[in-house]
């Protein structure tokens, strides 16, 4: 269903991004607005860091406002401006989606892991008994692993091209859940059932691909969060004959809980 | 053509409005954006006056700022936050328009009255020889005015339920232009040449009607600005077989002039 268009009527969801000629969340989000029948629109507005405090707190003020999508740069500093977050939001440091709540406070709480557990669950590449493979361990891939952690995933084996990164987010996996084995040993690759590239290598044509696909095992699947364009790690994967699922279920999957969110449902 | 679905590179131009509910702008302005070949979108924001400043000053900073359009109640109080106006803006006191200039300073014009005395020269309507009944003297009633008389329009009648505002605006139009024969007197509706509805009467159904049109010669025209619908003051005229002009035009009008000015072409 095409959105409806703008009127005075509709909530306005801004998505707070710096730069933010490279949104494409717009195309995901209104579409999923209007199938849900709610006259909403998600509205790009590229913010600078030091005025983020300021638009939030002036946005706060308007009155067709249903809520705010947060995303780069700006997640860790919005989580700080929220006088509560909800679990994944606590977990990681960051949020990506915030509600004005009655009391004219904001709550804030971050979809990304869930949105993903919820993806690889409805296309069945989420054995929680094998070992998981995560590339990239800046915030989406963080908030991966730890909702992967609370799904109930046992060990997950974390590249990251920056090393201390990849082992500061062991360490915290470790801390919030001891039972967890979590490390950053080459072998995990081979040994995932699930590989998980949650870098943005791919999002443009001719990027290097984040892994070689020929490490994978032949009962591995694969994750690529990219969701603009099928990548070519996917189409590899693919041609091994690997289940694979991209970015874009991930998204719809997160709009879903956002939604409820927004509603103050959650 | 229908408007482009937004991106991260669609440039905003918010309308500040409160109440904002009852704004149907976008469905004007957007297509109208579309077919200029402009990745441009009139979004609606609901703004309480005592937020305004503060808004419009967050709103410099948005780097997709195209421009704002300001609509009731906000016309006369953005005007004040303008560095710089056009001649409608410096005679009427309100802008309808803003833009931000390199120099990071806002610059305001009020197109209301342009617009419509475009949209009456297209429609054949204006003859500036004969007198002109204007009903309404608030926001637009006072930018039209000050149009016409700039346009070269001699004589002007001008009624409004609150007397007292029907008589300032006289008085500012004869400061302006001292050869131009301004007046409230009851016979103006008898003699025009055109006559003009710039209330909100109309706006709704089941609205009294702002004059009686069988008080109107029959070589006269009606220019009725309620854009929403046609009103029942337009059907009662075109049965007398009176040209009839609605506010859809001189929306058109105007918006051809502030996407010029938009652009930093004015």
């Amino acid at each position: 269903m095409p959105p409806a268009p703008l009127s005075g009527a509709t909530r306005l969801v801004p998505i707070l991004a710096h730069p933010v000629d490279h949104v494409r969340a717009p195309r995901f989000y209104n579409p999923a607005f209007a199938a849900a029948g709610l006259d909403w629109c998600l509205v790009p507005m590229g913010v600078p860091p030091r005025h983020l405090a300021g638009t939030i707190a002036q946005l706060a003020h308007v009155g067709n406002l249903q809520g705010l999508n947060i995303t780069l740069p700006h997640k860790a500093a919005a989580h700080a401006l929220c006088a509560r977050v909800g679990p994944e939001a606590r977990r990681t440091g960051v949020v990506n989606t915030m509600r004005l709540d009655p009391d004219g406070r904001w709550t804030g709480e971050s979809f990304d892991g869930i949105g993903f557990v919820d993806a690889a669950r409805a296309h069945g590449v989420l054995k929680l008994e094998r070992p998981v493979a995560l590339i990239g361990a800046g915030g989406a891939g963080t908030a991966i692993a730890f909702a992967l952690i609370a799904a109930g995933v046992r060990e997950i084996g974390i590249v990251d091209a920056e090393m201390a990164r990849a082992e500061r987010l062991v360490q915290s996996l470790c801390s919030f859940c001891p039972e967890v084995e979590a490390h950053t040993r080459a072998e995990g690759l081979g040994r995932a059932g699930l590989a998980i590239n949650a870098t943005p290598l791919g999002l443009h044509a001719g990027d290097p691909m984040p892994f070689d696909p020929a490490l994978l095992r032949a009962d591995a699947a694969l994750f690529d969060i990219v969701a603009a364009r099928d990548t070519e790690l996917m189409a590899a994967c693919a041609a091994r004959g690997l289940p694979v699922v991209g970015g874009r279920p991930m998204i719809e999957h997160q709009i879903a809980v956002q939604i409820a969110f927004w509603r103050g449902g959650t």
